[in-house]
């Protein structure tokens, strides 16, 4: 599922027509060359639709988010890093305090501001610092300000993390691009994912909806850092129109292109978020090929990228196929394990390891210099139908033991 | 779940009347100093009873040793380390060639051989040392074999695993052991287990076997060391009656005394395997109480003793309970996260550090003094029914990075 076939331009969250976009650093986080807080705005009222992690234990930002995007629409979105409100008595009146600021500074109502944190969870996130910060970021939105925004939403991310393209609508020029903070934090607690979307594109927000959900189904739930499920985990999209196509209210080839457009800024973010996992060296994509069905296809895929034993495997460019067999084999899923192909591929190669769940003669000359890349595909082909589903994940290594292991003070 | 109710004796799988051991090197392993192949035999046929892994992937032992066990009976153990004989062509013919020659060494039949294997998936396993090893061990069957058989069981194991108990069945005394070896193997490959469990106690075939399933759902499933389900886990009890017990045919005190003597083996043996996982420094127990149903304890229990991110929290000596609240949030477990109680307990003492699922002031030094020790509680108290369950796990360090990512040569 590679994105070549839009091409890809820089802008990110402010590739978009309307969009503007800052990041400053407010003093939730110590380290005052590090950014902790960020804003997006578009010029005019956005349709949105957003989806929220199935942890039962929720950041109260998604709640106070949930309740403000229930007509369907916003105009901004604030976000700290440093602090994931969550677990905190007060959470909820801080996220709508935080909501108040940013639409009494921009002028807007407070209920069209998205609100996201991330970071430590169960200490009081202090609104001092990010009262102080808002009125900044207003002054500084700015047509560039992708970059420090998306800055402001990096924890222990070691690369920021955006992409945009253009596409058509029925003929007329879209534009979508967003941003994403992957996994870990300054004070590590939990791997939340965090990403917002912009387009100009006009979408209505139920249609928005219905493509963000089925996207995010083959894409973020398919991405797997450590197994752990974050409290914060969100994903928003803003669509405000200003590109000018006839409005999408329904299926059909406008919506399709939408679509494809919206899923290649997806698996975008998804692979740079697995690649940028917590300590990770190497991206790992599991591609499965071959399924009975789809969810046979998925479950076989994401077993794998999430095999801890997999991952360690993997960082030692130790081409151990018994893992992958064996991470199918507990997967839960229903497979003839006598007929399954493993292969491992990079940009030096592919070999085949494992044929008809046995193994077979391969050169581990040839393995080793494959798996030594930074970006290994693990290809399993299940002989059983056409259906395939892609995970992303990344290796397990020392330094995710001492990122998380620290202690966080 | 202490142990402490039945008095723990040495002689592990010896300690029963008429049960024998040995262990040696027969060249399986490389180095010369490991034992790499071990021998039960009991004096006279055995009730036996097994539980295999729920991995599709299974190893070639495992549809043997089931197919010998199928009448309930067994005489012999028959074990090797170094070579899982997974995922091989001729797994079943040398698995079976395994309980031939140990049969003609013994003087008994071969499908009264039970065997297991634990080592490198998908090599071959060469026939050859293991027949020049067969007679050596039965030549040096002894009652205090079980020392050198429970080292011929280990792969990356840094310690022998074994316990025995002396208990009562009608007024008649009775002895029940076992050894196991745990997560870890020289040529990493995943983290088998295998436990054997001997007993002199009269029990039926299916008595036994229901006493073991049993047992297991809250003991050996209940262990995680990754979340990696190995092709070969295997658990197998031998009952061969001689301490003269009136025969165990149906529910009764009898039956529950015997339950509990196994339970006293099984409890010790997973403490034993999850304080020894790979690269583990401490052994976690987490303890989910006042659960409104059994399932929900055990779900929440198991789910936060799998998080990595706890795990790695607990090497760090760090009291970081928003992960303990995340790793319940996400289980799938249907839970009131406004009622939780979260608290860590070890030798030092026990520390409150979330109540009603927010934080509470603690002392971080108390904390570290608390978690610095080498044997950790998880406290977990759901405040909505009267229900419980123990799983037990490690810390995650870099030496199970090292362990599973350095290259199989």
């Amino acid at each position: 599922m590679k994105t070549t076939e839009l091409k890809i331009i820089d802008g990110g969250v402010c590739a978009a027509k309307g969009f503007k976009a800052s990041g400053v650093h407010c003093g939730i986080r110590k380290s005052r060359t590090k950014r902790d807080l960020a804003l997006v705005f578009s010029a005019v009222p956005a349709a949105c639709a957003a989806v929220y992690t199935t942890n039962l234990v929720k950041g109260a930002p998604l709640e106070v988010t949930k309740r403000n995007i229930s007509d369907g629409y916003a105009q901004a979105v604030i976000c700290n890093s440093g602090n994931a409100n969550t677990c905190n008595a007060d959470g909820i009146e801080i996220a709508d305090q935080m909501c108040q600021l940013t639409g009494q500074a921009l002028g807007i109502k407070p209920s069209d501001v998205v609100v996201a944190s991330t970071g430590v969870i169960g200490q009081k996130l202090d609104i001092t610092p990010i009262a102080k910060g808002i009125p900044l970021l207003v002054s500084e939105l700015s047509k560039d300000g992708n970059l420090n925004a998306s800055e402001g939403i990096m924890t222990t991310d070691t690369v920021r993390k955006e992409v945009a393209v253009k596409f058509s609508v029925g003929g007329t020029e879209c534009t979508i691009g967003g941003m994403a903070k992957g996994s870990g934090m300054i004070h590590p607690n939990m791997a939340t994912m965090l990403v917002f979307i912009t387009t100009d594109a006009a979408i209505s927000p139920n249609m928005l909806q219905k493509a963000l959900s089925s996207d995010i189904a083959n894409t973020f739930n398919m991405v797997s850092v450590d197994g752990d499920t974050s409290t914060n985990d969100m994903v928003t999209v803003l669509a405000n129109g200003m590109a000018g196509n006839s409005l999408i209210t329904e299926d059909g080839p406008d919506f399709d292109a939408f679509m494809k457009a919206l899923n290649t800024i997806t698996v975008s973010l998804c692979r740079m978020i697995a690649g940028d996992g917590e300590g990770a060296t190497k991206l790992l994509e599991c591609i499965t090929e071959g399924a009975a069905d789809k969810q046979t296809a998925k479950t076989v895929a994401k077993s794998v990228i999430c095999s801890s034993l997999l991952k360690a495997a993997m960082f030692g460019a130790d081409a151990n196929w018994g893992r992958v067999l064996c991470a199918i084999g507990y997967s839960g899923a229903c497979v003839d394990v006598n007929k399954i192909d493993v292969a491992f591929k990079s940009a030096k190669g592919t070999i085949a390891v494992c044929k008809n769940g046995a193994g077979i003669d391969f050169s581990e000359e040839k393995a080793k210099e494959i798996l030594l890349e930074k970006e290994i595909d693990i290809l399993i082909n299940l002989n059983s139908g056409n259906q395939s589903a892609t995970a992303w994940g990344c290796d397990l290594t020392y330094d995710y033991v001492k990122i998380n292991g620290d202690y966080r003070t």
